[in-house]
């Protein structure tokens, strides 16, 4: 089988904090070709660097076989920044002995370069005849995403390269590869809050108009709401209010605006406009104005064949069933579930976005032979 | 009668923005002493300047009387800030014509150099042996009061010089001379409210811990206080969140700590420590600490002898009696009223603290002899 180790190590030493454009994407194209891949890449955006408008790059591979399926593996070759006080360079992958066997250590080891490589690997693995297999790789995971995975459907859809399925290969796996998959996300919308009121002395409120008390009342009728009790795959909805701020520095001054912000993750028993709609309701009643951005909706791809087809695969190789989860933050996933049925599995997420992000060189191996089983699967199916 | 005008004048042109020192209070010295008063100054303070413990300058004046009486003025030579945009400058006086008559523009017309100057010029017209007259003068009254009027009673009490009864020119006129008087002021706390948490990602909230909510339940509860329905001579006491700051930039992170403020005004029913008693007690139920600090308890010289003779003064000079108020901000008062009945009585209120501060200069000569005869009456009685 092909050098998994290898080709993860090609990809972490090509520096890609988000928004990644160039070299990661060269490492990779130079990895598919071979592999008869015609490789398409795109940069999109044009704005100056930290903007959201910051150029993106994407990359869409495609390898058209005789049989009628086709399967995409999805994933970013984006990292967050590595931050401060890494052991070894954070860019300069580096293997060290651990009492659990040799640790491969550099941002994106597992989150999700390390499980790009694997994708490669195991396509190397699958007959180029068996069917069409597909990288779905945007630049622009961890940032804004504006520009990322959005833009690749869109490139998709226009060339009539839409998949039968698809893998996304974020880092799933909680204590030992293969404990967890992901067979959906929660959704996501944060809302900001203003009060308004008029500024005065605290020794004249009746000339004052205090906005505290209102985002106060506000927000306590907020944090008492239940959303909901949680639905047969998805945990309960939950709010949490994750600012506030009023900025007045004078001890005797009444403000005149008082600011909050939260953040709800919420399962398939709502929308981001349903819930918008339900945070407005409460807050006009104590004259707050709402002003929602809607970051995610929930998806889940019920267990079926495709769920089966990923547990089995799973099984064969590690000896464990992955459990269905729908846990966590969100994921490209969420834009890719208006293509196709959708799951997530890879590595062990433990060192994920941290100093010394690491990952198992033998569940490297494990896992390629793993996406080699599902691509053979899917394409047989 | 001695010319209120050119005094006034004198004290504003020098400039005494909080904390006062030196040719302001040379300034009241020359105007003093030849009176007859002895004159006693002492700077209090060694910080850098722009800190609570820069220099500050106090002045006590004594002429001592045949009579067992002893009428004390209280006031301060500090001002407050001039801010941009005046007319004409603010340490400049300025003299010009209004519909209503000529007005003498400078910072600390009303607030209260035009006051102390028709202090002077009312024991001016008072014979020296009517009884003993005193100037309570500090040069911080608008800063942290540290060392203002606390230190002058220490010196007083120490010279056992402590007066029968206090007259402070805070400016406490609204609409026309004499139509209100303050017997009483209402105390003053402010708290600082802290909830602490664990930080952690929205997405996963059974490993955080939000003190947001907390923080939000304790504030419901506090606005939700009625403290009280007010007193004979006091409004209901209040209390208004001042401030509320948590400070996350973050839209996923539930953050580790919440912090608001709030100022509590307050009548005759309560003390700054039961206030912060009562609302530790809340917080406490919902995990939130708080740090109170104190800035004055309110005070009342209850109607009687000393308002009588101050209502009769004032009546004498305007034609109206003035109404007896314990509304409005703190004052000095609040410590002199440890020594000595204390009524406070002053000029038009309506340019304190802003730009173009101005007195009406036909209210000067007014207010010098209703202080005469003030002193007189205090005296005799
Ligand atoms: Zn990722
Ligand atoms: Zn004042």
């Amino acid at each position: 089988m092909t050098d998994v180790l290898d080709l993860a190590k090609r990809l972490i030493a090509a520096p890609s904090v988000t928004p990644a454009t160039g070299a990661v994407f060269d490492a990779l194209q130079a990895m598919l070709e071979p592999l008869g891949f015609t490789v398409h890449r795109f940069v999109r955006g044009s704005g100056p660097a930290g903007s959201d408008e910051a150029p993106v790059e994407n990359l869409f591979a495609i390898r058209t076989g005789t049989g009628p399926r086709h399967i995409a593996f999805a994933g970013h070759l984006d990292v967050v920044p590595p931050g401060e006080g890494w052991a070894s360079g954070a860019f300069e992958p580096e293997i060290r002995p651990s009492p659990g066997g040799d640790l491969l250590y550099g941002r994106g080891a597992v989150d999700m370069k390390g499980a790009i490589a694997c994708m490669v690997a195991a396509v190397a693995d699958v007959p180029a005849d068996a069917g069409t297999i597909s990288f779905i790789i945007t630049g622009d995971e961890e940032g804004p995403a504006l520009h990322g995975t959005r833009a690749l459907i869109d490139f998709m859809r226009a060339n009539d390269h839409a998949p039968d399925l698809c893998l996304v290969g974020e880092p799933t796996s909680v204590n030992r590869l293969g404990d967890m998959m992901k067979i959906g996300r929660r959704g996501s919308v944060n809302m900001w809050l203003t009060a308004k009121g008029t500024q005065g002395h605290v020794a004249y409120p009746h000339l004052a108009d205090n906005p505290i008390p209102r985002l106060v009342a506000a927000m306590a009728e907020l944090d008492a709401l239940v959303l909901d009790e949680g639905t047969d795959w998805f945990q309960p909805s939950n709010l949490e209010i994750t600012d506030v701020e009023v900025g007045n520095p004078a001890h005797n001054v009444i403000p005149s605006e008082a600011r909050a912000r939260l953040s709800i993750r919420f399962n398939d028993l709502h929308s981001g406009v349903s819930l918008s709609e339900k945070v407005t309701a409460i807050c006009a009643r104590n004259q707050v104005d709402v002003r929602p951005v809607i970051s995610g909706e929930p998806f889940l791809t019920p267990p079926g064949d495709f769920s089966a087809m990923v547990s089995a695969a799973v099984e064969a190789e590690t000896g464990i069933a992955p459990e269905p989860s729908t846990s966590g933050g969100t994921s490209d996933a969420r834009f890719l579930r208006s293509v196709c049925p959708v799951i997530e599995f890879g590595l062990l997420n433990a060192t994920m976005h941290k100093r010394d992000e690491a990952v198992a060189v033998a569940d490297l191996a494990v896992l390629a032979r793993i996406y080699a089983r599902i691509a053979r699967a899917a394409l047989e199916s």
